[in-house]
């Protein structure tokens, strides 16, 4: 797989593309359940042939139940002059979610028990929601709630919360092999660009662009809404999961901040290497961070029963940033080119781990004379020593059964597709076997 | 187990009860044998229900023979003009302890041969001992030993050296459970402060605070002349060392230094690892030493025969301040507060070691839904997590019969006191059973 | 095995030594076969008794075969006005080694096609080779090579290739038991100090002291070639590398820098802890370089169908200095105090693995009553402990069967001479049994 930043040209047009998806979905109001999933889901199947599944209310999943099924059609609040000072028409952030219909009016003492607001940052509308308390509320800027005046307020909450479905979004991309790759990511949020359109987008467009190629590994792709989803698609693939070898989740990765990669509950599955092998490899800044059960929906693939090796990779961590579940996190906060870096790491990643091979010296006995192979500098005392002549040496020396390439590149620090390539001519020459790879 | 250091008042009490303790000891003059042991071991029995036992000389333990018991009257040396100069009732430390019975007049010349001075400390009187070479000897203050005047110098020792016993004390504190937690602490040294009075005075107070408490394990407290004391102690209570879980010596606890632990043989004991949490929780200044064969009686506690696990709590380590076995280690170089905190220290490692648990996941298979039973915020969205939460999920997370709750402690940084107390609630809850825990 | 530098008369004539055996081997036109390597064995045979073996060209080795035997008699360039310019018996870094005869006049532009030289440094005369592809070429310094004159050059190079053989060095000093050290040089440099007539001028020396003490090891010691020498040898040799135990390739190891160990191949073989022990433990500068391919004959050794624990003792690392494989690399580049310096560490090395011991505690339950043995200060008291008391200790407590003595030094941080010398004096007193050791 090409490193698709090579092309300045191509990385913006990517950018633009998955910034464009972000920008169509961003105006729909989501929720663990509801049209805004179905909406959402509807605008990736355009892109990618993923089956849109629906789990009735009711249905007992894990410890769980699937909740009733909430849509929002309106919500607003009238001052005492009778102008709508809170329109969900301007901002879904502004309603509550999962806020039971409602409508009345009230006084400003009453009314405020229901609003809610960012005191430190008093221009931004702040996002909530109530799944499992049935109540409603309504949320507004700090610097409009402490201006309201005294006086009746009209408030409109025009919404359903009925048995109806949870919906969530799949694909299975076969490979060669039986065993999977998992990329999951959360859609239960609203007019939210970084948490979690981006995830939303990078997904649909690495899923796009791995349907495309030939494929070792299957990979299984899951847009859900938050917790609620992974328990029930937990629930309902129980039989699937010891497919699973790997698994990522993609949350908040379109801000510019430097990547977060938190590891597998394990701490040292192949997927935690891979991950901090690319990352260091492609020379992008990034931190690492332990397992811990807070956080998306790794929580729930990585419970005891379930134990799977499944990280989770974000940019800035979630609450590390203040527009975090604001307003503020808008189309201005994500930025094409971190969508595409994002977008240009998962291919990198899904690239080395396809490419993944083990070769077997044939000539493990001293290093096979390189010179009459033509294979090495013919001129020799040179202080210099070339990469691609070190990259051959590390190839014979570790290609003893136990090393993979990629151990071999982090070892030797050389650039695994150096290492490849060299692997190839090494192996027409006949001094390397390639073993029976993956599976 | 509740920190007694919150009420300032009541720290204040326990550092004068432990301090008053050190100033009723200090005068007596102890030795690995004789009444000066007798005598403190009463004054400790006062506080607590020791039992006092006499090994009597010449008893073979392991390698050892119990020495002859030594006593000691008095001791002086008068100066040419027939005044004392050094007299053993102004200090016990003016005798080198187990000196033999002397009475002679002598040159300084030969008197010198008998004298002990710290060089470096002109104004400071060293502590020496002799109790396996008979000869005589005493201690005084260098600015003294070179302004003595030419001339017969009358010396007197008025000791006895004669088959009698050694007499240390034994508490134990019966549990639930057979297991028992060691407190070792030497009560040979005569009038010096921090060693170890201090080590006396907060050994004898945790046990009697201990003795007022429900206990699953069980407590055993001895109160031994160094080396000889535990070696005897070994040689007479084979049988019991089976039980010994953790153990823990007690010496220079006094002073106004950072805490230092010497970490048990094997180095990664239970012992070990709740000595350094409880530190690190409790925000103390510490530092960690590894184990060595050479200090105080876990030398004889960690020879490769018994090997058991007993670390050591000191503060500034013996030899590391310039006061150590001299004079200078006296009632102004100990400090009720450093007591105070010592003690506070223990009852806290008490508490963690008495309330430690281990937990099992009832449902591991994704995140039990905590909403519906009241555990969690109902209102989501919140970008600031509540501690509270976080346990919870710790808890559940890694509640998978391999880790004690002490191990989640450690992992997530959260306090070991609301982890147990978050424990009891999602066990009521049928979410968490507990383990048969200890024994 | 006594330490050398502690006589600095003796020091200095060891340096003296080393340095004299440098310097005569200097001028000699070594090549990886032909009489310059023949001449250089016979030098070092006047002082160890070496077996010089021929290995015919054209013997199959391992993947390679031995090369055609490469003679040079003389070798010189005669500008446009017939005077030398470039001429081998000045220094026979003039001539690229195996450069096949060639006799001819060639304007300047055909000319500089087969010269070479270092722009960087601009007066030096560059180290080139061309085992395995049949050309001729000189080198010269930069400043002349650019200014020489258009016109036409006479070019003689009066050199053979030819059926032959190569030509290595090789003592074996058996021991008590079979197992073997390998202690490997390259041999194969022309008029280059640091590398490597430093590296065979120390494992000549090292040899000599070796072959008039008692050895429990058997010590081998090869002059080879490199690359080819150590393929040669492997090959003619694989019914003997099973007894090698420990190894070593001495490469650069004149200069004035600070020591580096390249690890084995594994890279925790006892020959890497006992050279970082004994460079720790003689407070010399050094630093650890994990094994790579690249390098010196460890490749060879360690190649996979090998895996020898064979580690590389250098100075300053080859390519990290510039004079690296120019004439630069002078009988002025190489100190005989770093020769001397080498030599004594490789001696204190082989006394420590000569040396090596474990021990059994005899009475591991508490500590052994020294005191009564007369092996313990009868005064006790005292602040500071002496070294020799706490080296008894350590050996009590840790000879458990376990630990070597070594390991003793290492985790107590006390030299290991001083814990031999008293662990002899406990197995006098019937308190530690020596192990059988090695073998």
């Amino acid at each position: 797989m090409k490193d698709p930043t090579r092309n300045p040209e191509e990385a913006r047009n990517k950018g633009e593309a998955l910034f464009a998806l972000v920008k169509r979905l961003y105006p729909i109001c989501r929720s663990i359940t509801g049209n805004g999933v179905r909406e959402t889901l509807q605008v990736i199947k355009e892109i990618i042939p993923i089956e849109i599944r629906e789990v009735p209310s009711g249905t007992a999943v894990l410890d769980w139940n699937v909740p009733d099924e909430w849509n929002i059609r309106d919500a607003w609040i009238k001052g005492p002059d009778g102008r709508k000072i809170v329109d969900f028409q301007q901002s879904n952030l502004h309603i509550v979610s999962y806020s039971i219909p409602f409508r009345d009016t009230l006084s400003l003492v009453e009314l405020k028990k229901h609003l809610f607001s960012l005191p430190d940052h008093p221009d931004w509308v702040p996002y909530r929601t109530s799944y499992y308390k049935e109540t409603w509320g309504l949320c507004l800027a700090q610097r409009q709630l402490t201006s309201l005046p005294e006086g009746e307020y009209e408030v409109c909450v025009d919404s359903t919360l009925a048995p109806g479905s949870l919906t969530y979004g799949e694909l299975l991309l076969p490979g060669l092999c039986a065993d999977e790759v998992l990329i999951s990511c959360h859609v239960c949020h609203p007019s939210l660009a970084n948490d979690n359109l981006s995830g939303i987008a990078v997904a649909t467009f690495l899923a796009s662009q791995l349907a495309q190629r030939n494929r070792r590994y299957s990979y299984r792709f899951i847009f859900i809404p938050g917790t609620i989803g992974s328990i029930t698609w937990l629930a309902l693939n129980e039989h699937n999961i010891k497919n699973i070898r790997h698994g990522l989740i993609l949350a908040g990765v379109g801000d510019t901040g430097a990547f977060h990669y938190k590891k597998t509950r394990n701490g040292d599955a192949y997927i935690d290497r891979l991950m901090l092998r690319v990352l260091r490899q492609t020379g992008r800044a990034h931190q690492v961070l332990d397992f811990e059960p807070y956080g998306y929906d790794e929580r729930q693939f990585g419970s005891p029963g379930f134990n799977l090796p499944v990280g989770c990779l974000m940019r800035t961590p979630f609450g590390q940033y203040p527009e975090y579940h604001s307003s503020a996190d808008d189309l201005r906060f994500v930025k094409p080119e971190s969508l595409a870096d994002t977008l240009d790491l998962l291919e990198q990643l899904v690239g080395t781990l396809e490419g993944e091979t083990r070769y077997l010296n044939l000539n493990p006995r001293g290093e096979p004379q390189l010179g009459r192979r033509g294979l090495y500098d013919t001129l020799g005392g040179l202080s210099q020593t070339k990469q691609r002549q070190m990259a051959m040496l590390w190839l014979l020396n570790f290609s003893d059964g136990d090393h993979s390439l990629e151990d071999i590149a982090d070892r030797s620090q050389l650039p695994a597709e150096e290492l490849r390539e060299v692997a190839r001519v090494l192996e027409k020459n006949g001094l390397l076997k390639q073993l029976s790879s993956g599976g």
